[in-house]
């Protein structure tokens, strides 16, 4: 029986290289690799805790999926190919069940959007799972938080609030039928936006992974950007499971949608003169795009109702160390 | 007062770029960089948990230094240059005092070595410090564990055993003169050999890091070579420290020294042909280097006392889970 970081790393994670430009992948002190000319590395790193991240119930499964998507939608938001992944686990003790299932659907997750896994480290301690991702752009066409600017329309992927619902739902153990199951798989098992990004990039500069919540995310696109934006309330996109919830609820919770984060979305900022291309970007990756407001020259983030008053939200988004 | 994870990275940790190859730092989803033509990128992932990789009351600058020299002793012994850090900080609560201390010593030691800070995250969590290192290496000039071939003498920097004897000074709370501090600071601070080692890669291509004790270590270059090797523990470099405490405790401990681990020295591998080369590295980087053995054709790791007898050890090694 395998016990020791060394047996876990050889039995799970070591893989036949994949990516041929991978030169050494796990197994020594470093994973070495080429990046071709005329591209640039993006990396990110991002760690998901147990209990704070995800429930402490969630399956192995749906904790290596999401570590992997949380970071290769950080790589799309960017614009970025996704590439290399890195893995720190820290693991409370050795479950050989849970780490066989764990590692396939982490390197399985991974090759769905063409990366691998090139390295990483096995500790003991509470249940940690950080991921650095690396992916490629062309040099210089990476989108960025700061280039927004007064008059571009802004776009989200997806739909926004299920995430943030099925936590609800999860922790109210109100999971119980299909609507609540999806509601609840929004939450566990995100799906970066990558095939989306990488045609979106061709056309524009600045996008942003809206994992915090929208308020709080494009609030950093406008403050990095120096700008405000108007957000319409009734072009917000929202999945009939949601509605349906909210309705059931009495009705809509705004500070869910907008602050309630774990959506796994994108939010893009595009000038007129690229919004045709980056409609068709979406309906070239299939992925549903809404654009929701534009971008002003008058500092602020302003949620307007249909009748186009400015409604005020309670708070900004998921901040971690904020009581 | 900073409270939240985006006050915490803008507060601490966001820096004015140093490197001209870093396009984008700290601050969007992902961090840019450019790997220059002809170079390869190396990674190298480690984490460090509170109680497991360092003492509880370890200081907060200790943490940071150890957190950046085990990663960039990885890269070290593959041969790269460091060039950037992502951090992955997992937080019980917000200390401010700790956080700067943290943070400035992190950013300080990576720039000794000339690495810096591009990206992170931060969460919270139980203690924990995931940190990938890249760094950058002559296509096809790395150092690995793989090469090692019979006839090959075998290296290793500094001296051996003293952070494990710091840690049981330490646990004992017998830190009470100079030598057991300059022990327990061979736990807490260590020292990356890079200068070394970027000498020591243009003559020698088999190289690890002995922080899991040079039997393990040592074993894993073996295992991946296909051959065995002969040590002779009178050439095993003690330091005068270690020495006294042996001398007091009424014995050599080669447990200790080979097995202990956390000695963040390398062990590098080459033909008698680059030995000369290797020497006067090692005189030029002003770091100790001793010839300690010599790679056999015959299968497995033989530690030879001072007549010539095979001397079996307790344990192979720090290794995580195995109880």
């Amino acid at each position: 029986m395998p016990a020791t970081e060394f047996e876990i790393i050889e039995r799970y994670f070591r893989q036949p290289v994949q990516r041929d430009d991978v030169v050494l992948s796990v197994g020594d002190d470093g994973a070495v690799v080429a990046v071709p000319p005329g591209k640039q590395l993006v990396v990110s790193t991002d760690a998901l805790v147990a209990g704070v991240h995800f429930p402490e119930n969630t399956s192995a499964q749906d904790i290596a999926r999401k570590s992997v998507a949380v970071n290769l939608s950080d790589l799309a938001a960017m614009g970025a190919q996704p590439a290399w992944l890195t893995l720190a686990l820290t693991l409370p003790r050795v479950d050989e069940s849970w780490l066989e299932k764990f590692a396939r659907d982490f390197i399985d997750t991974a090759a769905q959007y063409g990366a691998e896994l090139i390295g990483g480290d096995i500790s003991e301690g509470s249940l940690n799972i950080s991921v650095t991702a690396m992916g490629l752009v062309d040099a210089d066409a990476v989108m960025r938080r700061d280039r927004a600017q007064a008059g571009d329309a802004i776009y989200v992927t997806g739909t926004l609030g299920d995430a943030a619902i099925g936590l609800a739902l999860l922790q109210q153990d109100s999971i119980n039928d299909d609507s609540s199951a999806w509601l609840a798989g929004r939450l566990n098992r995100p799906e970066p936006r990558v095939d989306f990004a990488l045609l979106a990039a061709r056309c524009c500069d600045c996008a942003i992974d809206i994992s915090d919540g929208l308020a709080a995310d494009l609030g950093h696109v406008l403050d990095a950007s120096g700008c405000g934006a108007d957000v319409r309330l009734d072009s917000i996109p929202l999945s009939p499971q949601a509605l349906a919830h909210f309705n059931a609820a009495g009705g809509i919770d705004w500070d869910v949608i907008l602050s309630g984060g774990d959506d796994y979305e994108l939010c893009v900022v595009t000038a007129p003169a690229n919004e045709a291309q980056l409609v068709q970007a979406a309906r070239q990756s299939g992925t549903r795009l809404s654009r929701v407001g534009e971008i002003m020259r008058r500092p602020g983030l302003r949620f307007l109702d249909a009748g186009g008053e400015t409604r005020a939200l309670a708070n900004r988004g998921f901040e971690h160390f904020s009581s």
